[in-house]
Parts: C-alpha cells; structure tokens; sequence
C-alpha cells in the first residue's frame, strides 16, 4: 500500500536539468529513477536499479538509448527491456519498471500509477512557462520536510507578513483584503486575496499619484499533488483591474515528494541575476528552515494527530489536503 | 503510555543558564521545551512547537511574556495561550502545552505530570546550593546515554578507585570501609561508605601527624529520578567525626533524561578555574565515555534482559532503579 | 532466532592482525567481540562487553591473559571467568561469552554455533597461506554491503569482463569458455570457467609463439559462509595444461559478516607494493562501490523479494545462497 497518490502527474524536472545525451538521477516517492531524452526525441524514465543485482544504473554508461549498468554491462532501453548483454545469452524477459514521461509547458511530469490512466490533458496548465524568455530564470531546490508542509506553507501566503516582512514588504495588506477560496471542475482549488480599493505599499508609491489608491490581487491556483501557480497583480483603483502599477506576474511553485521526510521544489522568478538572489534569499534562508522547523517540531508523528491549530488563511492548504487524501482514500479502495 | 515517570520534579537548568530576556531551549523526556523568566517575576516553561505548524517557538522572537512564532508570528503568552495574531481573528481556543516550573535552590524544577499533584515541598533538598558564593562554580554536561545509567555511577562510587585512579587518587581505601545502604521516609535512599580509622591517602598525610588515622565518609543521596547529593569528609580518627582535615564537602549531581538516549547532567564544583578544570576532566574525559561506552554496549538492549551481574557495592543503584520501576508501574495502573 | 548460520567457521582475522599483547576488536554477526593471543599459546575470543556494565572490555588494560574492564577494573581470562575484582568479594559466577577460535592456515577462525559441534576439521582447506612468502602479502577491507553481495560478486567473475576491464584486461575471453558448476562431498561449491584453445590475452602474446594458443582456466570454490578461493592459470595449447605461461596462482577471498549491513573481506595477492596498490585499485575503487550500491539498490528489500534476474554465469553463487538458505532453515527446525 502506497503513502502516495500514485494516478497522478507528477513534475520531474525542469526540461533543462536533464543533462545533453546523460541521465538525470532523481529520487521520486521513495524510488530512484533515471530521466534522459531519447536521441529519437522524447523522453525516457526507468527504475535506477539494475534487474540483475540492483546497482543504479545512472552510475552506468549510456550508449544512445540503451542506458549499461556498470557492474556487468547489462544494457537497458528506453522500454525497460534488457537488449544488450556482454553475455553469449541475451535476457529479453529481463526488464526494469519505467514510467509515462512527458515535456510539457517546459517542465518533464511523470505519472506513477496505472499507465493506461496517464492522460497528458490533466497536466495542470502552466502554458505561459514555454515562453523561452523565462527558460533562463528557473530555481530548483531540495527541501527538508514532507511535500505537503511546502502545500500549507505556498496556499497560505499571509507568512509572507511576518517571515518575508524583510524580503517582500507586504506591509500588513493582506489583512486588509478578501480571502475567497473555490474549487474548479478539474479539481483545481483556488486560495484568492483581493484588496480592492487599498493603500500602496512604499515601493509602489513613486509610481502613482498623491494619495492615489489601488486593487492588488494574489492568487494561488492548486492542483494534485501539489502543483501551484501564482498570480499577482496591483491595478489602479477604478480601472476595474485594467490599468496596471506593474505588469502582472506568474509564478509555478510545484513540488515533488522525494520521500516521506523530503521534496523537490521547482520555482521560476522574475529576470535577472538580482532576481535570482532574491528567490534564493527568501527560499533558502527563510522558507526552507521553517519547512525543516515544522517537519522537525512534527517528529515522526502525523500532521492531525498532532491536532493543528486551523486558521481561516489555512483554508485553501486544507481543502487542498483533504483533496489529498480523498484521493488516497480512493485508490486504495 | 510514558517511558518516564511523570508525576516527580525534574532539574531542567540552573537558574543562571537561562539567558536574560531571551529564552532557553532544551529537550526533556523526549520534547521540546522552552524555559524563560517572567518579567514579573518567576517562570514559565511552554512546548517549543508552534500550535499551527510546529514550528520551535524558541526561534521566534520574545516581546514581554510573549513569544512569537517565527513562521507566521502567532504569540503565545506564560500559560501557553495564543494572545496575538497578525491576522484578523485572535484565536484564543489555541494553545501549547506548559509545565509547571518553580525555581528553588538555584535551580529550576518541572513536573511533566498532573499539574494538579505538583507539590513544591518535595523537590529534593539542596539547600547549600542558594549559598550565592557557589553560583560561579555550577556545571552542565550532555550525556550520550540513558540517564540511568548516570544513576548507577554515582550511587556506586567504587568505580573512583579504577577509572578515577588518576584523577583523584583515593588508593583503595573505599573497600577497607563498611557500605551502608538505607532508604528515608521521604524515598531517599543513601548508598553510604564509610572508613573509620583508617589510613590517610598521601595527599592528606602533611596535614596529620606521623601515623595519624582518619575517619573517612563518602555518602551519597538520592531522589527521584536521578537527584543525587554527595557528601564528603575525613575527621582525625577518634574525634568522633568532628575534628575535619579538610572541610567537609556536599556537591549535587543532578541528572535529567533528554531522550532514551541522552540525559543532562547538573553538577557543580569546588571553587576556582583549576577545580573546574579538574570536574570537566573526570567528568569528560572519565566518565561520560563510560556512560557512552555502557549505552552502546546495551545497543538498545533492555538493561535487565542483558542480566547486569550485580556487585554488592552497586546495593544503592539498584534499589533506585527498582524505585524508579515501582513508581512507573504505579502510574500506568 | 538467529539471521546467521551459526555452526560454521567464520574467519576473524589474519594472524598478523592481532597485535602483540594486546587485543583485536572487531564486530562479527552483529556483536562485538575482542580477539587476542594467549600468553601460554593459542587465542582466546571474549565478548566484548564488560558482565557488569556492558562497557568494551577492549577499551581496558590486558594483563597476561586476563582483560580488565576500564570502568570498575574487573578482570576476566580466556574462558571469560571473572578472575579479578578490585571489591573486596570475587565474583567466580560472573562471565562473559566466549566463542572456540584457532588458527590455521594463517587466519584465525571462530565457531559461533554450539561449542560441542565445532571441528577444526572442517575449516575450509586454506593450507597454502601457510606459505612464509605470502605472509607480507595479506589484505583486509572493511565492506559496505551484506555479505552474500561479496559472494555473488565473487562466485560471477564475469563482472571482471566489464568492471575491471580497464584493471584485468581479460579481453571477453572467458565469455569463450565453458563454465561448470559442480558440488563436492564437503559442501564445497565450484564454479568453473575453462576457455580451452582460446586467444591469448595480450600481455600473456610476448612470451608465446606468434598465433600459438592457449588453455586457461578460472576455478573458484566456494565454502560456507563466503569462504572463496580462486585458481587461475594458463598454460600452451595441446600441452595438457602442464606448460604453464605463467604460474599458476591461487588466492584467498573470504568474507565475513560484520552486521546486516557490512562485511569483511579478507585477500591476498602477488607479491610486491605495485601488486598490493593493484589489488586495493581493484577492491577498492572497482568492487566495493558495486557492492555497496548494490545494497543501497536493495534499500532494505529482502534480496529474494526483490526478484533479481538470474543469469546463467550466476549459477555458483545462487547454489551457494540456496545453500546457506538451507543451512539456516535446518538450524531453525
């Protein structure tokens, strides 16, 4: 029985992390897998163990598509299948697992459930990541702490008023604004503050005239398992959200469990090398150690034995888990 | 079900180790506390995990009485109730959990048990220890090994005579003493030596006429959990212990379990930087490697399933640990 | 219940490892246990855990045959009797384990089963190493890896054609011969590779006839637990194996467990400090890497559960495994 939802895509890697005719190795849900792109276009994803005496392939050669483990050369393709092997016999019954890999909006999503489920139009939509002039400006990082700590911590971004007061300076807005949370078809749940008709932040003052007041927007698009999309925006008031102070901005923020007490972060920020120290500075320094903090202050037990307080800005993290859970629930039915 | 008796007084910190106006942070009975002085006088002790999501408060920021998450800032007053909210509602039903503590002696006391049995009065006695002339010469050391494992090194000093040989020279004169062992109506039990008329050790023989003999006494104290009280003295022989070569000395060596792993260890010395040089090198380098040595030996292990061979001299070691298993079974009843 | 096979040798140690006077420590089958020589000849094999306190009595002062306990000074001989005891009482009913261990063939050899069972006559026979030149020759390395991965790595030479192709050179020869498994009466277990009429390599071509051809054979036998010992040679085609291009050598591979975990591998090899840098470059930075990403691949699964494609040049290893699984089922019956 699995600790996941396994009928699911998942994000693997950022299309570029994948390295030129190499592997990426990764661990995923507990598992080591290998990614490469396949010389025929595509992309490949097998279990890193050797069928024959487990050894992790990605520490192998890869000879066009056929990746050899480095213990005895056995060679495995893109399938799985056992096609080479420095011995007189061959081994075509001989296979490692694989998983559907797709690219898409930039980013490589695995699914790792039931094939024939893996369909790629569920792939939650980050369409505007295939604009090339973003391709520069992405961020990955491991994180210290189960996957859906980095869910409760991104849908509830009132943190931003107190851990990332230095960083951001939100100034206390936020609290001035309307939460809404709602629920799409596709499953997607939103986690939406507006502050309509509110005072600008400092920064933003020089921009405007006297006194001048604005509309700010922040919303948080979520889907299964843990895959959110930001959009911010700051409007002149009475523009009805059309004339805006700065240009709006989105931002994916999707992880990945690694394993139980780790994930995968994948974020993208806005241009420039002054941008890129940013998100460093306020993921690494600020987020992650509050991350590792909670994971730690949990100490094995789990998340509602240990009975959370639930504030009203958690609303969107906890559909978002209950979400989670009722699709375990299911699966496992 | 606990692995600690709970309803007892626990030593959590000299009084001088928690820092002014901040907070000290410290694992008891495997969690985290944290312990601070009121600003109106006295103490209090609150589960460093934040309500919400577990964060250590004790990373977070002291403003009064209150201690504030450093996550998303909620603030947590003396008895552990959430009084401040960077967001809209307060949220008074939130809390974490507190001790009692009570300072007492120069030191700090906690009852992990039912608030409601925590009765000051039997907090051991150490009331040598408010002498504010011994406040500069306290000691804290972490153990690597269960706390009882420090109980029976101290309650069966014999041990002085091979692995202390060195450092404090006692020449085998414990065994030429008679051991009493006997227990108080308050539960203490006194695991005592003494050598009545017997030879001087060489370092006491310039203060002694020519052949001079001494009445030598080595009594150890203890309470539950680990409180122990030792005293020391050597009397002209025939003085009836009231003529003193040296004056008489009592030292406390208190200690608190952190995990089933690790205990604290609460001492103090002699006055003077050598004597704190001299306790750091028996304690360091002489018997905490012990303590390690026996805990890795048990490799987790139960202690009596291992079937200790049990000498006469560890009488008092071992009715403290059936104490301490009477009083567990007690609670789980 | 027992995850070794207990009543078998196991060897411990070179002879040259175990210092002079003093005492080898080391960890076999999970328990720490110290080896030395005994004054009056012969070896002695204590656990190495004091029966007071479960300190390492390695960690204690030898004196003749008997080995004190650092922490209170008690002593036990060869038979793991208590025979000292600084207290005024002895403590004859006090000991701890002792295993039967001899020397032969240069290795000392430990029984962990059942005293009364353990016949010197069934130590693998290892007379060679008995040889004074091979002496200086000796290797031991600490592996990171269940022992049986030694075993397969071992029993399958054909690893030799591909990870230590660069090392060995063998050119893919042996994939031209004809490989035999066979059983003797003793329990041993041979797997066989002869490459009769074969290419010479190209190192062995300066010292034949130009186009002359040769016989060569690969013989490694087996004997429980993991006590391997390899044949190599080569001699001139049509010379009845008796025209030998280079001596013929033998070597000792033998494993021992140390933990679940870990194992010890004890080796020999030719002659000379360039061999001995050959033989760590090969160990070292060829096989033991394998072998312990082969037990990280394992991540804890049971070897079987894990289903490992099983080639035919595998076929002496899993006849040794199958052996030991026997041997075990039999023990616990």
């Amino acid at each position: 029985m699995s600790d996941y939802v396994r009928n699911l895509w998942y994000m693997a890697a950022w299309v570029g992390e994948v390295p030129d005719g190499g592997v990426l190795a990764r661990t995923f849900l507990d598992e080591k897998w290998l990614i490469y792109e396949l010389t025929t276009g595509g992309y490949a994803m097998l279990r890193d163990r050797c069928a024959h005496r487990f050894v992790q392939l990605s520490k192998g050669e890869r000879n066009g598509n056929v990746i050899h483990c480095p213990y005895h050369g056995l060679g495995f393709n893109a399938e799985g299948t056992c096609v080479h092997s420095p011995f007189p016999d061959v081994h075509p019954q001989a296979s490692v697992a694989t998983m559907p890999i797709v690219a898409r909006h930039d980013a490589l999503w695995f699914w790792p459930g039931e094939a024939a489920l893996a369909d790629e139009g569920t792939i939650p939509d980050f369409a505007y990541l295939s604009d090339p002039d973003r391709a520069a400006w992405r961020g990955y990082l491991p994180i210290k702490g189960h996957y859906e700590l980095m869910t409760d911590n991104l849908m509830d971004l009132t943190h931003a008023e107190f851990l990332h007061r230095e960083s951001f300076g939100v100034n206390g807005s936020i609290f001035t604004g309307k939460q809404t949370v709602r629920q799409d078809d596709d499953g997607a749940i939103w986690n939406n503050w507006d502050m309509v008709d509110s005072t600008p932040p400092d920064w933003a003052k020089p921009m405007l005239n006297e006194g001048e007041r604005v509309d700010q927007y922040l919303h948080m698009r979520w889907h299964a398992p843990s895959c959110m999309d930001l959009s911010i925006g700051m409007a002149r008031a009475g523009s009805g959200g059309a004339d805006f102070v700065v240009p709006p901005m989105r931002n994916p923020h999707i992880i990945t469990p690694e394993t139980q007490e780790t994930c995968h972060y994948f974020y993208d920020h806005a241009p420039g090398e002054e941008e890129a120290a940013r998100a460093r500075q306020v993921f690494v320094m600020e987020d992650e150690p509050m991350i590792a903090a909670a994971h730690e202050g949990l100490a094995g037990e789990d998340f509602w034995d240990a009975r959370p307080l639930i504030l009203p800005s958690d609303a969107g993290a906890i559909r978002a888990r209950r979400r989670m859970m009722q699709l375990l629930r299911a699966e496992r039915a």
